[in-house]
C-alpha cells in the first residue's frame, strides 16, 4: 500500500503537480474483524482508510470509483463448493476426499467450472468498479507450468494429507465417513493458461504483466510444526463449522505426524509451488 | 439513510435520468465495533457501505468526495475535557463537580471555548470533504432558547446528579475526592445562538434550515429505571476508564435513588430539552 502511495506521489512530483489524496478501501467478509484491521493502520498514514464488508464475488463499490484494485492470496477461495462434488449421483461425487488431487477428471472439471464462473463474476464486478485504464493486481497460488497433478504441489499435498487425516479420524469412529464425504475445500489453484483463458473470455481486461513470484519460504527447509500450525490457522473456521471444534486437537496430532512421515516429499514439493502475479488493465469499452 | 436514497432516486426518476449509485460511509472511533454495524446493514440495501475509522474532529475522507454528511447526536461530545477545568491554579478549576451547571462563569467559558475550537475543526474538515453545494445535516442536543442554566435541562440535571452520586461515593471513602475532581465530562450543549455564531465565523457554510426536534420521549412520564440504565450505557466506558469497573453497580444504586428523589423536577425538566436540527450548505468558495 505504502509503496503505491509513494510511487504515485513521486510521479506527481515529477510532473510538478500537487500530491493527490489517496482513499484506500479494505475489503473482506462481514465477519472479518475490521477493528483489528483499523487499529493496524498507522495513525499518520498517507491515505484515508475505509473498510468495505462483503464478498468480492459481488459488487462492493460504486461504478468507476476505483483506480487500482489489489487482490492478495484470496482468489483461490471459491464462492462455494461446486455442487456436483457433493451430489452422490454425479460422476463428480468426491467420496473419501476433501479436495482434488488432479487425477479425478470429473471432480477437477467441477472445481474448474466453479472457478471459471467465480472469476467471471469477480472480473466483471471489478471492471464495473474500476475506471477505464484502471489496474487490477492479482496475487494468487496456482499450478506450476507444465504440471497437471495438484498433489505434486505443496498446497495440493497439504490438502490431500488433511483429507487422509480426517479419514483416519473417521476410521477410529470419532467422526462419520459421511461427514468427511460431505466436506470439501472450496479452493481452486489454476494454471496460468487457465487463468489467461478466463480473463480473455471475460473481455474486460488486457494482461499487462505476468510473473511467477519467488517466496523466501521456498529456500528454507520444510518446517513440520510451523506448517501444521499455519494450516490449522487457515482451516480452523471451516473445519470447526463442519466437524465441531472438539476434533481439532486430535486431527492436528495426526496431521503433524503425517507431515513428518512425508518430510522428504514435502521438502522437494514445496519448491514447485507457483505464486502468480498479474497486472491487468481495465479496457476503455 | 434509506429516506435520502429514496428521495434522490425519485428526483432522478422525475428528470428521467438513470438512478445513481450510492456510497455510504459510516464514521466512528477506531474502537467502535464496526462488525456489529456491518452485520446490521440490510443485505440488499440500495447503497454500497463502507466503515470509516477515526474522530470526526479530523479529516476522514478525501477532498470533495462527499455530497451529504449527517452527524447524529455526536457533536455535543468534545474532543477532550478543556484543560483549564483540570488545572488547580485556574479560575476554571472544577472542584467537586464533573460538568458545569451554568452558574460557574469560568468553567462554562472553558467548556464553550473548547466547543468553539472543536466545532471549527469539525466544520473545516467537513467543508474540505464536501463538494461545493454539498449538505451537512446536524442533529444534536442543545440549550433551549432563552435558557442560561444547563441544570435547568434534563441532560444538565442528569449530569449534576451523576456528579453528586460520585461525591457521595467519595464521602463513603470508596473513591477519592481527587478522583472526582479530576473527572469531567467532555460535553457541551450549545444554545442555537452560539451554534449559529460558530458556523458564521467558520465561514464555510450557509444555514439553510434550523429546527427544534420534538422527541416522542418528551410526552412520556419520566421513567427512573430506564433513564438510569440509559445513562449507565452511555457513561459506562468513560466511568470505567477513570474509576474502574468495580464502582459501577454501587454508583448506579445511588444514582437511581437520586433520580427517584428528584422525580417531580425531572418530570417537568425533560420537557425543556432541546434537540437541534440544522441543514447547512457548503459554500462554493
Amino acid at each position: 500500500m505504502q509503496n503505491i502511495v509513494e510511487v504515485v506521489a513521486e510521479k506527481y512530483k515529477s510532473i510538478k503537480q500537487p500530491k493527490p489524496e489517496f482513499h484506500v478501501f479494505f475489503n473482506d467478509h462481514v465477519n472479518n474483524d475490521f477493528n483489528i484491521l483499523f487499529r493496524g493502520i498507522p495513525p499518520n498514514s498517507d491515505y484515508f482508510a475505509a473498510g468495505v464488508p462483503g464478498s468480492f464475488y459481488s459488487r462492493v463499490l460504486p461504478k468507476g470509483s476505483l483506480h487500482l484494485a489489489h487482490c492478495s492470496y484470496a482468489l483461490h477461495w471459491l464462492s462455494q463448493v461446486p455442487k456436483e462434488i457433493q451430489d452422490k449421483n454425479s460422476p463428480a461425487y468426491n467420496k473419501g476426499k476433501i479436495h482434488y488431487t488432479g487425477t479425478e477428471k470429473y471432480v477437477v472439471k467441477a472445481y474448474f467450472d466453479q472457478f471459471q464462473r467465480d472469476m467471471d463474476v469477480f472480473l466483471t464486478s471489478r471492471a464495473l468498479e474500476l475506471v477505464g485504464g484502471g489496474l487490477l493486481i492479482i496475487q494468487m497460488p496456482g499450478l506450476p507450468s507444465g504440471e497437471t497433478m495438484f498433489t505434486m504441489t505443496g498446497a495440493g499435498l497439504l490438502h490431500a494429507i488433511l483429507g487422509s487425516s480426517l479419514m483416519e479420524l473417521a476410521k477410529s469412529g470419532i467422526i462419520s465417513e459421511e461427514s468427511v464425504d460431505s466436506f470439501n475445500l472450496p479452493q481452486y489453484h489454476p494454471s496460468m493458461e487457465e487463468l489467461g483463458k478466463v480473463i480473455e473470455r471475460n473481455n474486460n481486461f488486457t494482461v499487462e504483466k505476468v510473473g511467477i513470484l519467488n517466496h523466501p519460504m521456498k529456500d528454507l527447509p520444510f518446517d513440520v510444526q510451523r506448517t501444521s500450525l499455519q494450516v490449522r490457522a487457515v482451516m480452523d473456521m471451516i473445519l470447526t463449522e463442519h466437524f465441531g471444534e472438539h476434533i481439532l486437537d486430535q486431527l492436528f496430532v495426526i496431521y503433524t505426524r503425517k507431515l513428518q512421515e512425508n518430510y522428504d516429499v514435502f521438502d522437494k514439493q514445496i519448491r514447485k509451488d507457483a505464486d502468480f502475479f498479474l497486472v491487468l488493465k481495465r479496457k476503455f469499452h
